[in-house]
């Protein structure tokens, strides 16, 4: 149920068309995320106003409320919120291991205590693989161990991400014969681990595609580890995915990170950074950031980004959106997410026709000048 | 500035158009309330497509935040905040007489330190109308002073009320010779005080109306009297009300209210309760009130109003909407808010085309029938 085809090259750049269950994804794209199943602060009809193709949504949130008995009385996440296009859904695995000390980890998958109300859970590839079959995600991601960068302070050793690779790889099994028993006919993408080495990262690269998935993602960075690092591990690992199936960086990033990653090959992005930093008040424009809750845009009659056309800034000055965060009104956070939002994906479409015409080291270096420049 | 004629009566209940200076307003009306320059949650878009003819602004709020001098820096709140339909804004007494112990009323005005930063400030008619005039409202509200039901438990006396009474009628005087003096061609309302007492209202509307203004409102209402009392006084002094000027009665109320209110030759409405009871689960219906975060609701595939036809009752079910207010979605307290104004309006809508039709007591007892029988 899965279709992918590369119709642009430009370096590394790849243009692209992923056709999924529920409708087509021109790529590269950035997928906003639904944690609830919801982007925050936007309807289905404004997420399509801003121009998302594909959301994703959590697989751990949606388990633990409303619960996957609810879900599937509507036959899935989209007929329960009403998104009609692809969701991408992650397998869980990085929220359990955000939780710490509250989780202990084993070969057979992850226990731990429920943090809405303290429930005793499990989570194992099967039961990952039965929930996002339950949610009809037309991407299921493989339930994975996310290797750490440190462990308190420490940097953890290269036999520690190889193990834990290792686990990864035993789980990426598992994973795919649930999926197939389950006999879910969407799309199941694996995921590449191998910490900041990278010849764990290729390891984990090959063995994957031995087993075979509908394609791949480059998980464990943005973890905390330094810029450089990541920029390397990706820079490695990106090129060396299956040339012909979907590439999807995990977690990152800022719009700088999206562009890079776009540069080393990435079709597929998603982060929390637009949305959340909206509702904080940090507003991404092409020239750099806009802190808008400073008193300096108090009386700022200009849009968020003059050169943006979203709704927010076609109708609305600084001083106006300025004025709702500073008095908590949620129509604030709502236009700022729109705004966020639009910049993410407008960047992404422009990347997709500056690949298709050939020029997008030069579109690059255009973006990042100017967002460096600043407002 | 301000043209108003009643194209049809039906009983006490008239049919009405409204010419403001930003645009034309069917009566009877409902107005959502932007008490910061925004209706929580809703953008100028989605008002109109819950069919909104005309908001609130609170002269209060936005004089404390963002100030006066931002918003003349827009021309009026209309260049601020981007609605572009009409706007009534209130005179900013009532919520200053809300301060309670934190303020002081002289026959100059009333003195009160700011609930934000503490400020020593002093709200009079002048200052009332000049504010009123920075925002260029369509409709200025005269400063008032809003007599209460009680005072520490103890039911005010009548001479009171009536002492209250003439005090507004004074202040109604300063009100209109500072509105004219600021050349301001917007219209201005006068507000029937009186308390309880049907001769002090009787009084109140007759020395306003010797006084002259484009409109009328009821003000007093709502502020804890019995039920009984509030249909009583209200049944009284509507009719009682310039026959060819716009009736507005103030902070009222709940569906049944609004349909008593027009049931008596009421032309306009406001007040927060569709907007702050959708943020607290509270959802309006032609069945009766629905409280969504119950649990029963939590796999309802059902709409929240099935025969409601607004984009929440149109994409999504109970089970959804409750779902998000549950997890503390903001999408929840958005989809809630557009049901409960379109309900609002959509019944406004409902009384214009039965009064047109002559068939207004069919439609209210109807009305009033099925929303008693519940959900």
């Amino acid at each position: 149920m899965l279709d992918f085809t590369v119709s642009h090259r430009d370096g590394e750049a790849r243009r692209g068309l992923l056709r999924l269950r529920h409708g087509e994804v021109h790529t590269p794209i950035f997928m906003p995320v639904g944690t609830y199943g919801a982007v925050k602060g936007m309807s289905p009809s404004a997420l399509e106003e801003v121009g998302a193709q594909i959301i994703l949504g959590n697989t751990f949130h949606l388990w633990l409320r409303p619960g996957t008995e609810v879900i599937e009385k509507f036959g899935g996440l989209h007929g329960f919120n009403g998104w009609n296009g692809p969701i991408l859904t992650d397998s869980g695995g990085f929220q359990v291991w955000s939780l710490a000390a509250l989780r202990n980890i084993s070969e057979e998958g992850v226990r731990f205590a429920s943090p809405i109300n303290g429930d005793r859970l499990f989570l194992t590839p099967e039961t990952s693989m039965q929930i996002q079959t339950a949610l009809n995600a037309d991407v299921v991601m493989i339930f994975d161990e996310c290797t750490p960068y440190e462990i308190k302070g420490r940097i953890i050793e290269k036999d520690e991400a190889a193990a834990s690779m290792q686990r990864s790889l035993r789980w990426a099994r598992r994973s795919k014969s649930a999926f197939e028993a389950l006999n879910n006919n969407n799309a199941l993408f694996g995921i590449v681990q191998g910490g900041m080495h990278e010849d764990l990262r290729l390891e984990s690269a090959q063995a994957l595609d031995d087993i075979g998935f509908h394609g791949y993602a480059i998980g464990g960075l943005s973890v905390g580890e330094p810029k450089a690092d990541m920029q390397r591990v990706l820079a490695f690992t990106a090129p060396r995915l299956a040339p012909h199936k979907p590439r999807y960086l995990m977690g990152v990033g800022t719009p700088e990170d999206v562009v890079e990653g776009v540069h080393q090959g990435v079709d597929m992005f998603d982060c929390v950074m637009p949305t959340r930093n909206a509702r904080n008040g940090s507003l991404f424009t092409g020239r750099g950031d806009l802190r808008l809750r400073n008193a300096r845009y108090r009386d700022d009659s200009s849009a968020i980004d003059p050169e943006c056309r979203c709704y927010c800034c076609r109708n609305f000055s600084r001083a106006y959106v300025h004025h709702l965060q500073r008095v908590d009104e949620m129509l604030g956070a709502q236009l700022a997410t729109i705004h966020n939002l639009h910049f993410y994906l407008d960047i992404m479409r422009q990347m997709r026709e500056a690949i298709e015409a050939g020029c997008f080291q030069r579109w690059r270096e255009d973006f990042l000048k100017k967002r460096a420049e600043g407002v």
